[in-house]
């Protein structure tokens, strides 16, 4: 299980001088699924069979083994099933289809797991801001875990997060991202297909680690400019 | 259990005249928490009690019991505990503030579930439009619930969902909102807190009622006037 | 023309006191449409006119002329018709519709106002982030207004700042709001309308008010719960 | 000047076989500005000079010239300057930067026209949803030409077109995109530049052609599965 990008292609490259015709490769990185086409069509004129096993579960999963999505040939699969039946939780992985398919379902899984992030947080901050309920968050996330309609694993990690550190005085909010993300939003894009709220979930993490925005003081100037509105200045 | 606005009023001050000074009202329905912070201060100085009482659970919550968030005085709620601890799951229910409180955190919970519904939405029309790979999208919601990140009850219903009719093909795209998600987000506007997310996903459910988007046929007849693009008559 | 809100009311209510039957008042200022349809039924009653019109043109308008959106009587309009043409610029006051129909145009303006300026400063973010082409911004600007089909007033005025401060390094990207935006996306949800971009352009004012997002908080500590990612610590 | 992608690669690469070293060859299309920093590069091997024009004004540019964004070396630049005085309106050619540039520049062009027309579009949708004040949008759209913030060549347009066909009836709500709206968004993703309005104008494009969301059937589908809520059946 290797990181994606130059990594993974140098690894695949060395792995594959090495096994013999009739081997199978396993990639369990985030590898771009279009990448994964490519590496088994290649690997497979030199008789290499190569599975792309989209892989969730964090840190967690090592307790309680990591769901699977796997992509590549039928046969293949299942000639190497025991090795998935030994990493996942019980059902916990797939062959989903085709080469690539498996990456591919593991890149949406992240698209949809950055909106599901967003969605929280503005809930949470929403709350937050409602100084005269005075909300204990924690205990809130915990309740909600208990029979309503949104609860989650990840509202179970929210309710971890809170029990530790109640208003997030720690932590700051800066967000990374990892790939997945980006290129979700731009396979939605290519298709046409409108994805609002993932790729807006996106734009967010760009935006918490911008310490201020340039399209802000844009407005602000002109603002200024129009209506002699009152800039803040430096 | 009431439905929100005037027959919610109504009940309440029906039973405001049937009742002692002393006596308890619980609101288990979706009011508008700042409709429930002026009932209960209106009733509290008859003597009478009104505790705000959040609910999800969705028609689930009649076989698993329902997640209740209290809002009112502690002293009260206390009083009535044993009734919520009868409808609730186990530690399902909790007092999460003054009056109104209870109310607020159910309006934030549905504006979470707004968010989380869109998300998942969207992530598997990526997938539906990917036709190449022909995924098979109750597979893979079952999967995902096996230990993925994103793995939730809305993605387990997902995944009936998809066992009933796997492309949903006798489903309108059409989708209600009953107007706790309009609270959500102005009272997000309200609070000048940013929540692109939750607003997006309320606003996606307005634009799936439409037949066809005014503003697009405005941005049609403007590309046409200035850059000859043709547009689609009638 | 007087601020909007309170001190609106008052000023009208006490005007209602001076003046006699027959008489009009104009309402020249950014009122709640809404008030605007209830100041004239009230008003009326008395005997007494409304109209209520919407102003653009901002600091530049004592130059050029205000643009006037008027609502209310018509018969009454034209009475006073004369006071408007002195107002405003060649063609620039109409008669728009009953009373609130006036600031209700105007209203909408603003909104549209928000979604320019947003949608120009993204632009010019975009630019500004290119720092191999290292472009200058002032040309650019100028340059688009020469028959471009972006060409327009508020593009004039990005000219101008950027000619007092080619990088916006004295300003702050810090923009307030004064309540019309708030107006258009409310009235928008309450007809159902989906106006994603112009609502998007009023949540970036807001987020450009923010040190920092709670919500991004929330991200970076689930992220941390779920996969080990790293926080940045404060 | 012709369209981007295949038909201008073959096109340049056919003019570079024709011309001789010393020459210069402009791309007035709407190339993919990458495209244009590559060609140039490959063609100065060749010692042909390559402009790169980025072109606005639509089919009106005939009457009142183009505005013309031009990146390459200068000094080939001011060569072929007389050709761009003739097409351009008076000052409205510039050599904004090095290859690419143009190109470049043309493109964000484009993505802030997408913000502009969405923006606009929203606010007319808006105005046309509000039965009771029966609004005159031809009138509107003149009356904002006369001196508003939003006074703009696309506004004068949107003046025209509601001249033809006051409530757009004859117009579908279906809007192409010809590319630089998705080269903006991916460049702004790239540098990690939130641009939320642009990137959601061009969503909106994509939403406009869908008889129906996919994602809405799936929110709908699930609405039923937690709640009960009615679906619409087909």
């Amino acid at each position: 299980m290797v990181p994606s990008g130059g990594p993974t292609e140098e690894t695949i490259n060395l792995l594959a001088a090495l096994v013999q015709e009739g081997d199978t490769l396993i990639d369990g990185g985030n590898s771009m699924y279009k990448d994964s086409v490519r590496r088994a069509q290649a690997l497979k004129e030199k008789g290499i069979a190569l599975l792309d096993a989209g892989t969730s579960g964090g840190i967690w999963g090592l307790e309680i083994g990591y769901c699977l999505m796997v992509g590549g040939e039928e046969a293949v699969f299942q000639q190497v099933e025991p090795i998935f039946k030994t990493l996942a939780p019980e059902n916990g992985y797939a062959h989903v289809g085709v080469s690539g398919a498996g990456h591919f379902v593991k890149m949406v899984h992240n698209g949809i797991e950055y909106a599901l992030l967003q969605g929280y947080a503005e809930g949470f901050e929403i709350m937050n801001a409602k100084e005269a309920f005075n909300l204990d968050l924690q205990k809130i996330a915990h309740l909600w875990n208990q029979g309503s309609v949104i609860r989650s694993w990840l509202l179970e990690l929210a309710e971890d997060a809170f029990k530790k550190d109640p208003h997030l005085s720690s932590v700051r909010g800066y967000v990374e991202d990892s790939g997945e993300g980006r290129w979700t939003v731009a396979e939605a894009i290519e298709n046409d297909v409108p994805a609002p709220v993932i790729t807006l979930s996106l734009l967010e993490r760009f935006r918490s680690r911008q310490e201020e925005s340039f399209g802000a003081k844009v407005i602000a100037a002109l603002r200024n400019e129009f209506g002699g509105h009152g800039v803040k200045k430096k």
